[in-house]
């Protein structure tokens, strides 16, 4: 896999704002956050993002997404916290390095999260049967 | 913890569009979906949010994820996906029954996920400094 910031902030040679460091995983402060306390936790085996991670890697990152979430949350006198990730560039991922962010939330009203469709049962059912066949 | 409609559809008290089911997970459609193939997947254990779950619960979700995701994004004949969660009402929660929701995307443009902020490095410090306080 390609070299990306987040490699360079795992070996130092990139400054990083570092929350939380263990033998598996790193947690720091987004450089361009949306809210202040916005956190990034990343594995330090260099997987591209969901679709080429393996199991153990993934508990990694939750176990310390477990351990950072209430303290990103008080430590910004926050209740809440979004915990999203970007799968592929047309999902957003800018840096091809698995990651996910913690973005904590004061009050409701502050963040619309997305719209929502208006989906008939039968609709439903034929876009379950295709995700259905594509794991048999 | 209460009941919700999650547990509900857990125990087949209510209907939902089924994607994948082991021991431990569940994996069915949302019945408001942002986009068709709109995925959640739930522990079957009843833990609220981040806040209480447990390691084995969170890697357990995250190996569901992580087979279903591949599955939703060719289902659709997507390119990516949205892994994204809310833990609180302040972020949005609405089930108090933890879940990931899986959302392909087809393309960059439909989809602006969230607003940056302008940060200088010395607020990110002090921020810094904050979260790191209560892990500590």
């Amino acid at each position: 896999m390609e070299d990306t910031i987040f490699s360079k902030i795992i070996r130092r040679e990139l400054p990083a704002e570092i929350i939380y460091e263990d033998d598996d995983t790193l947690a720091f402060l987004d450089i361009n956050p949306n809210v202040p306390g916005h956190t990034l936790v990343i594995p330090k085996k260099p997987v591209r993002n969901i679709f080429d991670a393996d199991d153990a890697t993934l508990a990694a990152v939750m176990r310390t997404i477990r351990i950072v979430a209430p303290a990103v949350r008080d430590g910004v006198s926050a209740k809440g916290v979004h915990i999203n990730s970007n799968h592929e560039a047309e999902a957003g991922q800018i840096v091809f390095h698995l990651h996910f962010h913690i973005i904590p939330r004061h009050t409701r009203e502050e963040f619309e999260f997305w719209p929502k469709l208006a989906t008939a049962p039968t609709e439903l059912a034929q876009v379950g049967e295709k995700i259905r066949a594509e794991l048999s």
